[in-house]
C-alpha cells in the first residue's frame, strides 16, 4: 500500500508463473514447454540478422512486424490484415481484454481455465462471470448464452488439456453475434482443431495462438491474434497507444523461420502427441485418473495421494510439475509432456513415492 | 467504429513512430538511433545463449530478468530491487502511467515533449495538464507547483534535446512530495546528469532509461525504471497482471553484455557528442537556429524555409529527418545525430536545397 500507487494497483492479484528451477538438471514438466529445440532454420535466421557485427540491432525493429504477419497469414491461407502480432500470447490476451472485452455486460469464461484471465479482468476493470465446467471438465458451449460482453476460453482448455470440437465453437460463434468470442489456442497444435478456418465467416471471432509451445520458442515471446480486420484494428489501436515496438528484431526473424519449417513443426508435434499418450497410459497404470488431453500436458489426479504432497515429493527429486490451489482442482497435477525419457523419470519417481512398483 | 470495440478504443489517438524507410541506403536521421553498432560483447552473449542448437529458446525466459537487474543495479551502485525492467522504455512508461500516475489530480507534463505522453494518458484515462515551456524551450521546474497526480518530463527533453540541471530536478522532487516525479532519461547519456543518484533520498522519484539510444540496442527492446522499491513494486504488480515474460532470452543477455562493456558505451557517446557539436555548427552556419542539445539529436529551424517543405525535399534525396505538425514547433526539424559522414550528406543536401553554397 502506498499513496503513490494508482488505485488499481491495490486491487490487483498478479499472475504467478510456473517456477523457474535453479537446480542444474531439473526434469521441468511445469510450464508446458516443448521438449525439443526450435527448427535449425530459426538459428540460421537469427545468425543472418546478426551478420555485419550486429549492425542491425542499433535500428528499431519493424513496429508492424509486416514480414511476420505476411508469413503467418500465408501459412494459414488468410490475409496479413487479419493478423495481429504481440509480445507473446499473454500480451495479446491483455490487449484483447482492453480492446475488445470491456463492455457493460460481463465477460464469460470457464470456472476452471487459464488462471491469468481473472488477473487481466482486474487490471482492466472488466466485469466477468465464470461458467462451471461439467463434472468431466468439459466446456458446454450452450452454457454461454447469457447476455455478455464477450466469451473467452482456451481450446484445448487449460489446465485440463480437454479439447472442444470445432462444430461446438462454430455453433457458439454463430449464436453469440453481439460480442466477441475469443478462442485461446495456445495448445491447439497438439491435437485440436483451429478455429482460424472460421474467421472469414464470423466477424465476432478472434483466435489467439503462440509460438511458445508447438514451435519451441517460449524463450522468444511471440503471439498472434487472428480475426476480422475490424477486430485486428482495435488491437493495433491499443498496441500503438501502449508500445509501438513490442517485438525485437531477433524475435521477428525467429518466428518467421519457425513457420517456414513446417516439417520440423509437424514432426515435433507428432512426437509430443505420442509421448503424451504413452505418459497417459503410464499414469493410468499407476492408478491416476487422467483427463483426455489434446494439449502438451496432462491433468491427472490420484485418489490415494494428496496432490500438494506429491508435488513436494517430486520437487525433492528435482522433478517439477504444476499444482493449482483452486476449488475443484486442488487434487490434480498438471504435467507437461516431456521426452519419453523425462516421462519415464517421472513415472519411476511416482512409483518410488508410492512405495511399491505397480503394473 | 465497431460495436465490438471497448469504449476506450474509440477515444485513442495512437502514437505514430518515425518512418521506417524502405529504400536501400537511406540516411536515416529520424528516430534517434545510434550510428554505431552495439558492443562486440553483445554479439558474443547472444551467440552463447544460442549455443547447443538454440536449445534454450524452447524455455521461457526469466520473468524477473534477475541477472539483468543485478547487472544494471551494480553499474549504477544501487540495489536490484530498485530496478524494474520492461520491453523498451515505451512499455516502462506505459506501465508507469497505469501504476503510478493515475490519480484524481492531473498529471503535469510540458506542452512540448515526447508526443507519446498524451497517448498513454488517453489509453489509461489519466487526467493531465500541459505546462508551457518558456520561449527558449526550457522547462522551468518552478512552474510545476500546482496540485498534481504526478509530474513527468524527459531530461534532456524531447524533441528539443534541451537538458535541465540536476539541481533543478532535485528542487522539484524535494518540493513535490505528494506525488511521483518521473524523469524520462532516454537521452541522458549524451551530456545530461542522471537523477538515479537521487533515488535513495527521494521515495517519490522514478527515473526511466533505455538501451535503445546510448547502447545501440533499439532493435532489442529493453528499458528500465529506477526508484524506491515501493514504486518498483507497483510496476511489478501491473506487469505481472499484464505479461509475465516481457523480455525474451536474447534481449536479456544482450542488455547485460551492453552494460558490461562500459568503454564501448563511453567511446560511442563521446563520438556522438562530438558529431552533434560539429553538426550544430554546420547548421548554424547555414542559418539555422539550433536549440542547445544534450541528446543525440538537434532541434533546429530556419527562418527562410518552411520545415515541412524541407523534410519533403530531403526525403526526395533519401535523407530522413523528423517533423512534428504541432503548435509552436511546426517550423522545426528534429535531426538525429548520425556519423560525421551522414551529417555531411545532410548539410550538403541542405546547401543544395537552399540553392547556394553558404559558409
Amino acid at each position: 500500500m502506498s499513496r503513490y500507487w494508482s488505485d488499481i494497483v491495490h486491487r490487483l492479484t498478479p499472475y504467478v508463473p510456473g517456477e523457474q528451477p535453479v537446480v542444474a538438471h531439473p526434469v521441468k514438466l511445469n510450464t508446458n514447454e516443448n521438449p525439443y529445440p526450435p527448427s535449425p532454420r530459426v538459428l540460421e535466421a537469427i545468425q543472418k540478422e546478426l551478420s555485419g557485427a550486429g549492425e542491425s540491432l542499433r535500428r528499431y525493429p519493424d513496429p508492424t512486424a509486416r514480414k511476420l504477419r505476411e508469413t503467418v497469414a500465408a501459412y494459414h491461407g488468410i490475409r496479413a490484415e487479419q493478423v495481429f502480432v504481440g509480445n507473446g500470447s499473454d500480451e495479446v490476451l491483455a490487449l484483447t481484454f482492453q480492446a475488445l472485452l470491456k463492455h457493460d455486460a460481463p465477460l464469460l469464461f470457464p470456472d476452471i481455465t487459464y488462471s491469468f484471465y481473472p488477473t487481466y479482468a482486474r487490471l482492466f476493470d472488466v466485469d466477468y462471470r465464470t461458467i462451471a465446467l461439467d463434472d468431466s471438465f468439459a466446456i458446454k458451449v450452450d452454457d454461454y448464452t447469457a447476455p455478455n460482453g464477450g466469451v473467452l476460453f482456451p481450446n484445448p482448455n487449460a489446465p485440463t488439456g480437454r479439447p472442444l470440437p470445432l462444430a461446438d465453437i462454430e455453433r457458439l460463434v454463430a449464436k453469440n453475434t453481439e460480442s466477441v468470442v475469443v478462442i485461446d489456442e495456445a495448445y491447439v497444435d497438439f491435437g485440436a482443431e483451429s478455429a482460424i478456418t472460421l474467421i472469414d465467416r464470423y466477424p465476432n471471432l478472434l483466435v489467439i495462438q503462440t509460438v511458445s509451445k508447438s514451435r519451441s520458442l517460449a524463450g522468444m515471446r511471440v503471439g498472434f491474434a487472428f480475426g476480422n480486420p475490424e477486430l485486428i484494428d482495435a488491437l493495433n489501436r491499443v498496441k500503438d497507444s501502449f508500445n509501438s515496438y513490442p517485438l525485437d528484431r531477433l524475435a521477428q526473424v525467429a518466428a518467421v523461420a519457425a513457420y517456414e519449417d513446417d516439417a520440423w513443426f509437424r514432426d515435433n508435434c507428432a512426437r509430443v502427441i505420442a509421448s503424451r499418450e504413452r505418459l497417459a497410459a503410464g499414469l493410468t497404470a499407476l492408478g491416476f485418473e487422467v483427463v483426455p488431453s489434446a494439449a502438451n500436458l496432462l491433468f491427472a489426479r490420484h485418489e490415494g495421494y494428496d496432490a500438494a504432497t506429491l508435488v513436494a515429493r517430486l520437487r525433492d527429486k528435482e522433478i517439477f510439475v504444476r499444482h493449482f490451489k483452486a476449488a475443484r482442482i486442488d487434487q490434480h497435477l498438471r504435467i507437461s509432456v516431456g521426452t519419453d525419457a523425462e516421462c519415464d523419470i517421472l513415472l519411476d519417481a511416482l512409483r518410488d513415492i508410492f512405495g511399491a512398483y505397480v503394473g
